[in-house]
């Protein structure tokens, strides 16, 4: 059956397959000083924002993306304080940050304002925290930011960005995370979106190669699905400046009270396993345990 | 961008989403006395298979889909002897039961002779332990089987069948399940394909419910990717005659030497992680533990 002007569809050149949501209208399109954004009102998905053609945000499945670019790197961190997000527009990451009480505070730096300003509009429930006094937002270039900012004096960095193409490749390289390693305090933490396990395991195998060559002493991935991006299947990496990624605060996950969707103490556990595919790629570059 | 002719589009309707592959060729079409079967050859997903418009099987994602109907089932039954497929004619399934050495027979029920025929043409790595001397392949109506079987013979019922709509819908109905019931020995096992956590909820709590009224003791979903079906998240949800849900043969599955891509033992303790919308909808139907 064919798709006909009722449907957004993101085709996926390299992997050749498209996602399509079904549409009702285009509710905003504007050519920002970075990028295109629009925003649909679909059928069945909530309010659907793409960046440059590619889907980034829709109401019905955001709430798993979010979930797990910020509580398992929380709930990892023994105490998380000072927190830096690394694009993040849309604001659904700095909102479950900021549930967690132990975060004194969060610099997100995206460097396109409009996406907040247009997030707020049509996602207000992504933004609903943005008042909070603990966040700082600033709209200037994050990877300037971070190789800037104060030697050893973050805990925890979400990388929330956009694909390693274009703008977004060189969020992905050595010289990248040799910033964020020294933007790190000891025990410090980065978690990045990387993308598809089942179309992108080159990336994948380079990413844990380039923390490894910037200093990182050991990384995990996280897995869980993503109905809208490639493959419906993402994951997140997590390395870490010195800490421990064998366990997590477990205890604190499964009695925190915090009002989740998707993650909980089990889903963290389980997001950790590592198909047998993705074991036999990367055993070498991960500390055993 | 528009989807042309050069790409097979699955519409999901009622989820308002669609699915698409690009493909090089249409390399078989016929309708088989019970269905439309297609195969195509795509340019990244391998051969496609399509029944009645419905995305089946790619060459490219497969493995999980049959790796998690076959393997957690057989490592949670004790002394998984004897099997019954229903439905599976593309034989994936199979192959991945006779992996495991404890399987004495197994019984595959595919009401389509022409699904494994033409399986065996154009996805021959899924049909090469057809010839095993412990499997027997009927192609007759699964339910009449599963109706008519000694009663107390069966050891684990896969049922690996097309979505609940038309001809599928019998298969989740507590008729089936009370069926199926029957068909087991104390402490067997039914695991069945349940679809998309995200987009069939209201199917999954009719499940546990009908498994349930039916007399099983209790109920457990697996979750894991399935980039060509709806949302590219799925689940299969196993129930128990007596037996127990609580844990599975870790160790087995740990030491057996399977010769996976997806499945671990670590990946089964994680398919079974439920997703926080999930524990509160369905925490009523599962026995505590």
């Amino acid at each position: 059956m064919a798709l006909d002007d009722n449907w957004f569809s993101e085709i996926h050149e390299g992997a050749g397959s498209a996602f399509s949501l079904r549409i009702r209208a285009k509710l905003h399109e504007e050519q920002s000083p970075f990028q295109k954004i629009e925003v649909y009102d679909t059928t069945d998905w909530g309010h659907l924002m793409v960046i440059d053609g590619c889907t980034m945000v829709s109401g019905r499945d955001n709430f798993i993306y979010h979930e797990m670019m910020a509580h398992p790197a929380l709930f990892t961190h023994p105490s998380p304080g000072q927190v830096a997000i690394i694009g993040g527009g849309d604001c659904g990451t700095l909102r479950e940050v900021l549930r967690h009480p132990e975060v004194a505070h969060v610099v997100q730096v995206d460097i396109d304002e409009r996406v907040t300003r247009v997030s707020e509009q049509y996602f207000p429930e992504l933004c609903e925290a943005n008042d909070d006094p603990r966040a700082e937002l600033l709209f200037i270039d994050g990877i300037r930011w971070i190789e800037d900012v104060t030697p050893g004096s973050l805990d925890v960095i979400i990388v929330d960005s956009t694909d390693p193409v274009g703008p977004g490749e060189v969020l992905f390289t050595p010289a990248f995370y040799g910033a964020c390693h020294r933007a790190l305090a000891e025990g410090g933490l980065v978690v990045q979106q990387s993308e598809s396990p089942l179309l992108h395991m080159p990336l994948l195998e380079r990413m844990y190669r380039s923390l490894a060559e910037a200093g990182f002493d050991d990384a995990r991935s996280l897995f869980f699905p993503l109905p809208i991006y490639p493959s419906g299947w993402w994951s997140a990496t997590i390395g870490t400046r010195g800490g421990d990624l064998t366990g997590f605060r477990s205890e604190a996950a499964a009695t925190s009270g915090l009002q989740t969707r998707y993650y909980n103490a089990g889903i963290h556990r389980a997001a950790l396993a590592q198909p047998e595919f993705f074991r036999l790629a990367v055993q070498d570059w991960m500390r055993p345990g």
